[in-house]
């Protein structure tokens, strides 16, 4: 079960980096949702690489294909299986790595644990294999909307670069994927000098759930923002998850952190992101993530090889120097697909509950 | 499942504030281990109301019973039951909160998911239901120290007031848990100092986990970062998780975040926070957790009723003004009882794993 | 999660024979369910030993306690614990038993398999252990009959007299739960023989669900009938399961085995046993399983102890002659259960179903 | 999680009869197999369409193709995705069933459930589903191989026809798969007599898996039965399952169903079907399924279309006589996946286990 999210809504990756195929099943989906694989590819071609100067130069079509669980245009309840064929996979470019560990990667702990290492890129432990979830991500979002559920993204720092304006409707019309343009500028400008010095830069990203209704989230083990730090703690490169005030509620009282509510329902102010006890509170949903720093540096680093031997190493290639704009439809996928997991939940005990 | 967390080793509690009874059915514990009421009773004693100025002054002895699955002093492989009672429970002290939603507290939301709310207390959100899983982690974390792994949490900030030093042998000496006597004192000085002004305070623990063998995390989705997440993250007043670098790792570069490898096995440094790609590296383990104040103060907040009118509220009755030095032991449950979940899955692989 | 079952509706038993509970953590129930004690103890009853010859001389009230989740006499959506008490046990009656194994019990299975063994009477694996099953049971079938659902299981068949009839409503009327008047005064004869020849006998236990909404069940893994074939062979002495025809399909052909449908909806006949590619069809739903006689006999039998001796046996105690009577409410149980979580899951995806 | 089966070691399998692909995502498989397709082919061939003239005449090269999880014909702990493409797939052969419900198949049950039929062939509730099955059973196999355990299944009974020998090494020589050389040529006769007469066949489906250690199986919920009949139980057309002496044991007594004991352990006999109390005995685990005959056939049968009109109809088309030969390698590869899972289980516990 290590490659599966989710409860009633599931999906299960699988996929290398440079094998020959990444994909995914999302199981559960309810019957009836009109789904186009053109849907599904809009998603795909906002996380797929080459998409400008800051991310890699890898370049791959991800083009999709819907194996099973539509027929003629409408999801049938059956499991929906994706795939994107690998095309510009270079494993030979790999060779030189297969005996050594690069620092911040995932090398050495993979070969530790299973003794065994695809060494082709990353292997299982690549971002690529995020190509499933957005795919599925995309069908969960389409649940969503017949909710009137709007889950969307962006880069909310770079580096020392803060985003201050959460103008998200220009957020998609920038390289760097900010709401905020006089940062976004910033932040590109910031990225491609770090990868001039052959270096990368980590950041935050955020997402936004407006139109959630109240009620989803299944406490105590299944709260809302313990299901949406598990899911999106799971994508490579995450450091750290908050939800509302987050880590700044450490520093506050009581008084300046409850939300009061108002008449008629809803709240005066929004510090619990969204969230109280672990249900959804009918205000937007906002959490964060902290993205580290692609550990692929062209920098010269110290590390050792399987033999347990000092080596230098400078990793070249086709690597992102920032992982925000490219995490930015992930994160999406995560928060919509468990979101519309505690949806179908919620739908679930809905015809006993008392009226 | 909601109330369940684990794979091969699970826990589900059960219990309400001020119900009869709290607890816990830990399932899927290894025959063998020796096991005693004592072991358990003194993580709980840990956790207990009323040890502290610093802590609420409800008053329950916790005593745990055990149902099930031990026999002559030793587990037997079949679920552990483990049930404590409540004492000092006083339903009646809510009767004046039934038809208002207090501040902060799930009382809206729990309302409007199920049509029906348990009044008492915070019933099912409240703190209390942490009583079973400081139970089972007792039983994790024997069967962590017979692999030479140790887990302890302490608290590393109180409002504004910052731990500098990591003396963890001092830090249950203090009635805040800290590691730094210093600080120690600070931090409980702001906390007097925020009840008497009938207000709450907000924290971070900080959780270590040493000698945690290589390989425990199940990429991509169990990845052991995942899975921290969630199950710290489900804990009541948690706003936010990080590991290693956390949120800092958002203004790093890549040349500084790398921990470098050393000849002979090992790092250099600890950024990652003992994990990478979802995978333990033999590394100290460190997560960090924020705690919100206690939503129950005395100053007068503004709120509504269950008939949507506006409402003036003072929460009156026997409330932590600060969490973090009760979350301690509940956040070192969780670890544990995460880290023995992984310790089984490693073992169930490594039969057929290439040496 | 061995000791748990169900997807959306759990339950999670534990307890041993002779240990001081037995009992049942059933989560995921919906809010709203009216459920008083009484209405628990009375399938309780009816499991409960020392109700007539037929059945074992232990004596257990088996007085159930709900320790949450109900709240004012409603359920409310939290999980419900439910413990019940052992009054006659009796451990010392098995310091002979101590280092023997019994045949056809689980003695040496469970020595072999955990290292260690519970040898007082049959520990973890005693039948006692389903005193919480069917105490959860009892709250899903409430809410199956808001659904206008009946469950209710009887004995077809104890050694080789076979219930010809079924007169369901006169099945609690007898001793051994026979919906054959005649039939059961003959099962109860031949019982009382078998027990007097300090023997056993084996039967057959028919369970009918009627009222079952056409749909449910969750192809093609959580078929219904893979389900309920599940949760009654997890019922210990039970050694096979059918559905409709079940093993009598097997001399059949299509043109026999065949429903046909008739103008209006339903079908001419229900050979299939109410399930068509593991959902139900709206037909009763109609399973049959197969109790071995009971293990414990006073006849000498050949078995070994803990040292690999030979030894001979006589089991003495107080043992049931005939399980059938006592697995009916068992059976009924976990019927309920599984209908239950198949219908909250088909609730689950019906907002999106076209209409 | 409807289309997942086991615990620790997974299979999700997708696809429709007359989809573009059918296959399975195998999560949770140890690294360090050799695995070539070559041998997952060898169980797709067995269950392959078109083998001889008692199966149906459809023609699929099922070629499997592994898309993850193997690296130099190694398998690395990743999820190992195979999947097969559709040659022969003839959609509009069913254009005229659209609108039609075919007696004893699935469609009005998928029907009413979903509210969208794929009505291409049985769609999802085709047998062509299973090939994930048998390639993921494949790996499994490997498995239990290293443990010196094999699994073969057979044809036991076809209509009246019963086996009375157990010769397992002819059973793959004949087209029925029958160890007993005369009943199988009888058995071939009357499903070709069923066959010409327009109708099908049921019968009996046996699976043996010798060398299985002792100690296999989680009770009470994961008892190795309960896990093996819902493995079975969850393929199309099965109707029944028993272990050991099964059904006989209704009309047994206690001391003749009890397995005695013999010196140095082990058993005398075997009626027990090698589990105990859910746990492997040490003893060859012996299972039956009741296989009902194929539901397509070509005599005229009443039944009604989706506007609810009664219809007369004769299923055309290439179908199986009688399904038990095919139904083999799908049965041997859920008893492989059942008892794998079982056995990583029992490695995980094992560390800790008294010696």
């Amino acid at each position: 079960m290590s490659n599966t999210f989710g409860r009633l809504l599931t999906i299960t990756t699988f996929g290398e980096s440079h094998g020959p195929a990444v994909g995914v099943i999302l199981d559960g989906c309810p019957p009836g949702l009109e789904l186009d694989a053109a849907l599904i590819q809009r998603d795909l071609d906002r996380r797929r690489p080459g998409q400008s100067a800051v991310t890699t130069q890898r370049s791959e079509a991800d083009k999709v294909e819907v194996l099973s669980g539509v027929f003629e245009g409408v999801t049938t309840g059956a499991p929906i299986a994706m795939v994107v064929r690998s095309e510009d996979a270079r494993p030979q470019d790999y060779a030189a790595l297969k005996d050594v560990f690069r620092p911040g990667h995932a090398d050495y702990t993979y070969w530790k644990k299973y003794g065994v290492r695809d060494y082709r890129g990353s292997g299982r432990s690549s971002g690529r294999e995020t190509v499933g979830r957005v795919a599925a991500g995309a069908v969960a979002r389409r649940m969503l909307e017949r909710e009137g559920c709007r889950v969307q993204a962006f880069t909310a720092q770079v580096g020392d670069v803060i985003a201050r304006e959460r103008q998200v409707e220009i957020a998609e019309q920038n390289p760097v994927r900010c709401p905020d343009a006089k940062a976004a500028a910033e932040m590109e400008r910031v990225i491609l000098e770090a990868r001039e010095a052959g270096d990368s830069l980590g950041g935050v990203v955020e997402v936004w759930a407006t139109g959630v209704p109240v009620g989803l989230g299944d406490p105590v083990m299944d709260k809302l923002d313990a299901s949406l730090a598990w899911g999106l703690m799971s994508i490579g490169a995450v450091k750290g998850f908050e939800v509302g005030e987050g880590f700044a509620a450490a520093r506050m009282r009581g008084s300046a952190m409850n939300d009061a509510m108002v008449a008629g329902g809803g709240f005066a102010s929004n510090r619990a992101g969204g969230i109280l006890g672990g249900i959804s509170t009918g205000e937007p949903i906002v959490v964060r993530i902290a993205v580290k720093p692609p550990s692929s540096i062209a920098v010269a680093q110290k590390t050792v090889d399987t033999a347990g031997q000092e080596r230098d190493l400078e990793v070249r290639g086709r690597h992102d120097p920032c992982l925000c704009p490219r995490v930015v439809p992930v994160a999406e996928a995560m928060v919509c697909l468990t979101l519309a997991d505690a949806l179908m939940r919620q739908r679930a005990i809905e015809p006993w509950k008392p009226k």
